[in-house]
């Protein structure tokens, strides 16, 4: 009887199992699609981790050797070299990218002429040359002796011959020329203006309006150099000071894209306006020289001493000019003369393009881009961008190579041509492609220059991607230090006091057009971040790094004084990556749009403060403006309490997009294309650039200060404007936050 | 033994079952979340068949009788009672919707001074009166005998005295001043010109330019009573024509939204320009009047006789004026003078909002709307849509109400205020939320005049819509008919062939500002509908239904002569309400761009036969632009195979929504904030209003009709731009239908 019932516990066992196994796997239940995992997938940690361990400095070396081999100035034959190299990189079985491809435009160029060189002369009454500067920097190392290492020019300078008496102009500001024009007549005169103070471009045109007929540029030591000259034992080869033949070419263009189709793609047939027709570009003929023959020009100067904050750092007293030269020198008499031979042409330019794919929301994209071109060899403007870009890229690549990793979102990366005439491949493929990277585009993240120096990481950014950027801050080690963070070691050097969030890091705001977000931001309103590693400015106050736009931007001087062993470039290259590793993956999109809201009611302070008294006077209330960012952040606060009681991972995929679509289209709000119609490009209201030079909202600072200046009705009524533009914009954006019916 | 193996094998099926119970239910398995389903779920054809069930007749009779009560001009105490009526009836707790409000803005009108009205006269050279026009029209029933009837008057004509010698001006067309002005010089002249033909303001605007200092317009029996005139027997109350007393009321303004704040919200504090700064109404005073006093004023006039296609249908001849009336006329030497009162207001007016949330994409809105405000009673226009607009919410707000159906997108409806003045309550809607609305609209559908007449429904739209409101209008039947849909009706009146579909009711387009759908399409680039039923044109040639804009316009005239029995009512509701169902139910939006490619084709060889001949010789070529329509062709065409081929209902609903996206945003491609300068709102460079007459790309034809006229180098230039604008616009609206990486 034990037995027999053993046994029929046995068998009833097994019965009891075989019915347990079909009841579960041989009945169709309502049973989940594949799918129901994959659209609640998040931000994989370990996978952040395994990137960051995979970045390598070996790598970012390498690639950057590569890349400064040879002068790569935009539609050059070194260029093309590295728009293969790139497309080589992406295309690489084993860690390339699902696709890369080269995308074409017709842009319109100024080159100096390869065989009539520009020329800058001292001349005296007869003709006769009594000195030439320089048409090429020394050279230190066989970089420089490269054919191919163009000229120093000013792009966009008309050709042409102007000769007349020098002046110093100092930076050539507006200010700077009615200083001068007191006690000068400019007409017919040459001025010689320092780098910095005010935009390249701008400079002529200034100078052009007291009737200035020539132009020359000089990077003064002082600015650049702390005050140091001498190649014997200073500058570089020797350190990463400018040696004094160094000249920083540039575009002196005022608007970025394409300047002979605004608006439109630079595609073969399309319109083009006439040249004649090109606004914010030199009026007269413009040269950039180095201060080893500027101050063989200022130091022989004529004329009263110029102010103590015209001053710079040669080694003589800067004088206004007579105007022209001393009688005690040499050039007694004489004139300084500008033969300008560049030539303008339309050329084919390519951005190189590569995408992953994403899996799950493959519509939505997160964009990664930086300029190829430079001026001459360009290993830190923009190579060591570059050679962190195909780093990230390499440990992606390999990544979805080996079947590891998809990305929830899609990945763009653009190697933008021609920046440096003017931010073109990034803006004409911003125009191009308007409305698609308007609807999809989750983000977009700029590194041009990576490593401008390696004490500290700076960036600027949408306020609301200010916490993904902290986070990944905090994840990777600081160059330099052992277990000090990359956010730990920022905030020594740059911090502000948040209300919400006590002391942090501060990020900078993206209201210039320095770099290739501006089309992005400006444009297109699409939440941008553009970031590098750069100086300890209790060390220097150099304006920039000095060999800035020089032959002397090597691979040799970024690997020996800006980053050597490459670890700020590492540091760089793994905190954006991880940026944008939680942009593409995160099943909620990381923006924090209180964020926005402290930085509306920081700009809304400034504003009152400097101008409701004012304008109350005018009848002209700021009670809208106060209003809507009020009312930004009641719909700040409620959507993120929306976020943060929602079980996300669980509910409807259509809930996380419905909320993702808000973050990301927020932005978008911003937008009015008419507000500013004469610069190119700005729509965005918060962030378009400002003349007036304060922390607030640009429409209304530049309106309030031309109305204050100008005492005009009309006036007064466009900062009325403004305050309307921009409250009702602040009002769009809550309402993309609001609960969306 | 038998018995135990009985229980022994009843015991094992049991302890089976139990198994087969435990593992089924017991045991967790990967199992569907709940909402699986939701997300899938596509549009129910039964729910359709019940809403068009449920579309009464009495209740859109009851519905007009309702609105009609009163005169409800914009902002009349009549317009406030709609605004309470709307809301009752959209907060009904048993036939309302989720949510209904009232959104305000502080809008500028122009209204006749109710205790000085305005006055025509004819005034010897003592000024004496010898004539004067009718300040009323003349009752037929009580409704005309209402104080709120406004008199007569051209909104925003200005205030102001006129005197001259008159002359006949037929429609008051930019050629038709031309040919007067060769004989007579039309300074210090009175103009009196007939409806249609131009728009009401340009008439104004034209005869400014040639000195005409005062002008009146009227309805010429031709144009709208089939030449009938007597109210004897003939006009109304005897028919739907027109009586010799009525007089179409208009707004005189060119631009559509409030004149003081264009592109911004109207509300309290927006900055609003000088009103002297208004461009677009009439620079001199301008009054309607009826053809009973038109025809005193004609047959009176001098001079020679008018071209014969400017003869109308009054009993005389029309002669051009000498400028002034004949000798022989009781009027000889006299002149006309204008007296008009008009006063410009900034007044509070209301939009009523009402919504139904959806239930699954909540941020997908389908909007549909009309206007709320008449010039008198406005029994057709507008009550006539409003009517069918409140019978739609009825059945779908009892179908909410009762749990029984919530649709799958968001349902905005809109009752607009001040249409007549401008399309202002729909254009400031837009302006106040265009990022939420431009990012999140699937479809706007309008229904203003919803009957003009009973004949045959007609409907314009952005082709992609072209399929949804044929399979809607297959479902109805068509009013008078027992089994001949409303498609069936339609395509025996207007039809064409499609290279696609063989012959098919032929839909318009959108291209003009005629009704509220004009600032989402052309300022918002939303897919948008407009609808009606309509006229007979082989029995009529009334230009409108005759009591357009008159005292006439009632409930008694809608009810005896243009829908007896409220059928074609009915039969609009049943296909609107249709189609707005399918915009907010379909899994997939029934958006066909195959079909908007058929447009652009027809579009593109128009332009191809219009212009390559002389575009070809100014060395332009078509080519980018016949390249972009091609490449919009493919790509429509592989979008639809991705979704032929897709099983959307069981993939994930991200996918699903991807080409929802694709289908809603491609529209948005199509629009140049900066292409059209001049023209308030006019962003859609296919569909954008024309001044050229022909059926092609806006911009291109009226550049190429200016150039072709003024041989300037700079015009064919333009053409060139616009040439470049729509090619590119046309590539961007392909890249939105692209795959999406």
């Amino acid at each position: 009887m034990l037995k027999e019932a053993l046994i029929g516990t046995l068998c009833g066992a097994v019965v009891l199992t075989i019915g347990i196994l079909i009841g579960h796997f041989g009945i169709q239940k309502n049973s989940a699609p594949s799918w129901v995992n994959d659209v609640a997938k998040d931000v994989d940690e370990a996978l952040i981790q395994q990137f960051l361990s995979e970045v390598e400095t070996f790598q970012l070396q390498e690639n950057l050797r590569e890349l400064t081999k040879v002068p790569h100035m935009a539609t050059s034959p070194g260029d093309e070299e590295t728009v293969k190299y790139v497309l080589k990189r992406w295309q690489d079985p084993e860690t390339g990218l699902d696709e890369a491809w080269r995308q074409e435009y017709e842009i319109y160029l100024s080159f100096p002429n390869p065989t009539n060189p520009n020329k800058v002369t001292v001349v005296n009454s007869l003709d006769s040359v009594l000195f030439t500067v320089r048409e090429r920097e020394v050279n230190y190392t066989a970089d420089q002796n490269d054919p191919q290492v163009v000229q120093p020019f000013a792009a966009y300078s008309p050709a042409g011959h102007a000769k007349g008496k020098l002046v110093f102009a100092n930076q050539g500001k507006p200010s700077d020329f009615q200083h001068l024009n007191k006690t000068i007549d400019l007409r017919g005169t040459i001025a010689i203006t320092r780098y910095g103070g005010e935009g390249r471009g701008r400079k002529a045109i200034n100078a052009a309006a007291y009737g200035v007929v020539g132009l020359l540029v000089y990077t003064d030591p002082l600015d650049m150099n702390d005050g140091l000259m001498s190649d014997t034992n200073e500058t570089y080869p020797h350190s990463w000071y400018l040696p004094p033949t160094g000249v920083e070419r540039g575009a002196y263009n005022r608007d970025f894209g394409d300047l002979l189709t605004p608006y439109l793609a630079a595609k073969e047939d399309t319109y083009r306006i006439p040249p004649e027709d090109i606004t914010g570009i030199p009026p007269i003929p413009t040269q950039p020289i180095g201060f080893q023959d500027a101050r063989t020009l200022i130091c022989a100067l004529a004329g009263e001493a110029a102010p103590k904050d015209w001053q710079g750092g040669l080694d003589c007293i800067y004088n206004l000019g007579g105007p022209g030269f001393k009688p005690t020198s040499p050039f007694n008499n004489s004139d300084v003369k500008l033969d300008i031979y560049n030539e303008e042409k339309i050329v084919n330019s390519s951005n190189v393009m590569g995408v992953i794919r994403g899996s799950v929301e493959p519509d939505r994209y997160v964009i990664y881009g930086n300029h190829r071109d430079s001026w001459v060899h360009g290993a830190i403007d923009p190579s060591s961008g570059t050679a962190v870009m195909l780093e990230i890229t390499r440990v992606l690549g390999r990544m979805v190579k080996k079947g590891k990793w998809r990305p929830r979102r899609s990945i763009i990366f653009g190697s933008w041509g021609a920046e440096e005439f003017g931010l073109i491949g990034s803006a004409e493929y911003t125009e191009e492609y308007f409305t698609k990277l308007s609807e999809r585009t989750v983000g977009y993240i700029n590194v041009d220059i990576s490593v401008f120096a390696n004490a500290t990481l700076s960036a600027s950014a949408m306020p609301s991607m200010q916490s993904v950027i902290f986070r990944a801050a905090k994840q990777v080690n600081a160059p330099g230090f052992d277990s000090t963070s990359v956010y730990d070691n920022w905030i020594r050097y740059t911090n502000r006091t948040s209300p919400a969030h006590g002391i942090i890091p501060r990020v900078g705001y993206l209201t210039g057009a320095g770099s290739d977000y501006a089309a992005f931001v400006h444009y297109l309103g699409i939440t941008s971040i553009d970031m590098s590693y750069t100086y300890d400015r209790s060390k220097t106050n150099a304006r920039i790094y000095p060999a800035y736009h020089t032959a002397y931007d090597t691979f040799d001087y970024a690997s020996r004084f800006i980053d050597p062993g490459f670890v700020a470039h590492q540091a760089v290259g793994r905190t954006a990556g991880n940026i944008l590793i939680r942009l593409a993956d995160s099943l909620l999109l990381p923006f924090n749009c209180k964020d926005y809201a402290e930085s509306l009611e920081d700009y809304l302070n400034t504003a009152v403060n400097l101008y409701q008294k004012d304008l109350i006077a005018k009848s002209i209330s700021m009670e809208p403006l106060s209003k809507a960012v009020a009312n930004f952040r009641k719909e700040a606060e409620q959507l993120d309490k929306v976020i943060q009681s929602s079980d996300l991972a669980n509910e409807t995929p259509l809930k996380v997009r419905k909320i993702n679509d808000q973050l990301m289209l927020m932005d978008r709000a911003f937008l009015n294309p008419l507000a500013f119609p004469n610069e190119y490009g700005f729509r965005h209201v918060i962030w378009a650039s400002s003349s007036s030079g304060k922390p607030t909202f640009p429409g209304i600072a530049d309106a309030f200060a031309q109305a204050n200046s100008s005492h005009l009705a009309s006036d007064w009524k466009k900062v009325h404007y403004h305050l309307s533009v921009v409250a009702q914009a602040i009002d769009g954006a809550a309402n993309m936050l609001k609960e969306v019916i």
